[in-house]
């Protein structure tokens, strides 16, 4: 499945106990009560609670003689308005949503002035400060490559690698919009919100664009900047 | 003021009882508390509740030595993020907002197909049903210029003139969203909702376009079509 989601209301993507209002726990609710058995729905990683997807991937199976495109038609009917499905396929048994994921990339929307920003809001950081495009960007040049991004990631207990190749940070401006578009082989938690923290730092003249290599090798959370709001992350397209 | 709101979670613009919660109620409530003086707002016209504007105009009158800019920003910084003050200005003290409108434009935003609209669905009529362009357009075109527009006001006790002079009704297609917009030297109670509802029965192919002379000289409410959702609708421009 291809889905778009706005996290706005939702305790995030994953399944949680008996009071459930995340995503994939909705999302499971539904399948099981249409196909009548009980399906396990996969995806390609977790959204916290308040972010947004365009093209969250997520895998489920089940014994079924509907076609994709009953089932898709199916789904549309029963989702709520805040989910869409935007397409349906069968894939291999062994395709696996997280696991097979071979690139990902996140989107990260800042209002940047006190214009307002009313049919959006829900959407973007409202910062409503001028931020320093190029320092950000040379900020981020810095950033790009394989490293231990341990300094950005919430999780301090975390025992896997936390070794990622940021592929490509950019910084684009639209008006009173900046934003920023990581791409990379996958993301620690809260690496891409920490990310956008620090370049937002750096673009209110707070840091200087040469302390992203110290924050590299300090590998402690507690150089890094803030872990920006919830609501301006979307995340955008996941490659297999 | 030039204003953009959200309508979505207010009851309409115009101010009530004492559970308000109208945008002229807020915009009152805001100015008469940062001034220290009893503010009355006057908007260009009422939006229902549920109908958004992205240029409503509104007027008011303060004994005040604050400058516009200071007063915008002082708004800005107390409005909430679902009211957007796009400009403030000093104006001469004959103008009103209402009396001295010549023309206003309204958008009316569909959506034709099963495909998601998650994140702009509080601003459209989630139709999901293909509609026939060229007879809606066709349709548009027996209602241009100067009618009595009876049939298409929600008030049934209007007294006053129900002669207006509808100058664009203009249906264009981006991608899975029909929007129609019309501008005129004003509209009835609920009389672009109507035209939109009707014009959505044509697409449908349950009337057809020449209908439409038909339903003006019967200046009966009960000959037009459907009263479309409120959250389609959008006030785009008032001209003065």
């Amino acid at each position: 499945m291809l889905l778009e989601y706005d996290g706005t209301n939702f305790d995030g993507w994953q399944r949680q106990g008996n009071t459930d209002n995340t995503i994939q726990g909705r999302l499971e609710e539904i399948l099981s009560r249409l196909l009548e058995q009980p399906v396990a729905v996969i995806g390609s990683g977790r959204t916290d609670a308040g972010v947004h997807a365009h093209g969250q991937v997520a895998n489920w199976k089940a014994d079924t003689a509907l076609s994709p495109e009953r089932l898709q038609a199916m789904l549309r009917a029963n989702l709520p308005e805040s989910i869409g499905l935007r397409a349906l396929e069968e894939v291999p048994l062994r395709f696996h949503s997280r696991l097979s994921a071979r690139e990902k990339t996140y989107r990260y929307r800042i209002w940047t002035s006190d214009a307002p920003c009313v049919f959006e809001r829900r959407y973007l950081w409202l910062l409503r400060k001028p931020l320093d495009i190029a320092a950000m960007r040379d900020a981020a040049s810095h950033l790009l490559g394989r490293h231990d991004f341990r300094a950005f990631c919430s999780n301090r207990q975390m025992k896997k690698s936390t070794v990622r190749e940021l592929r490509a940070l950019s910084v684009e401006q639209y008006g009173d919009e900046i934003r920023l578009t990581a791409t990379g082989d996958g993301f620690l938690y809260n690496m891409v919100r920490i990310l956008a923290g620090t370049l937002v730092e750096v673009g209110l003249g707070r840091r200087a664009p040469e302390e992203m290599e110290a924050i590299l090798q300090s590998r402690d959370r507690a150089q890094a900047g803030a872990t920006a709001p919830a609501k301006g992350l979307l995340l955008w397209e996941v490659l297999y």
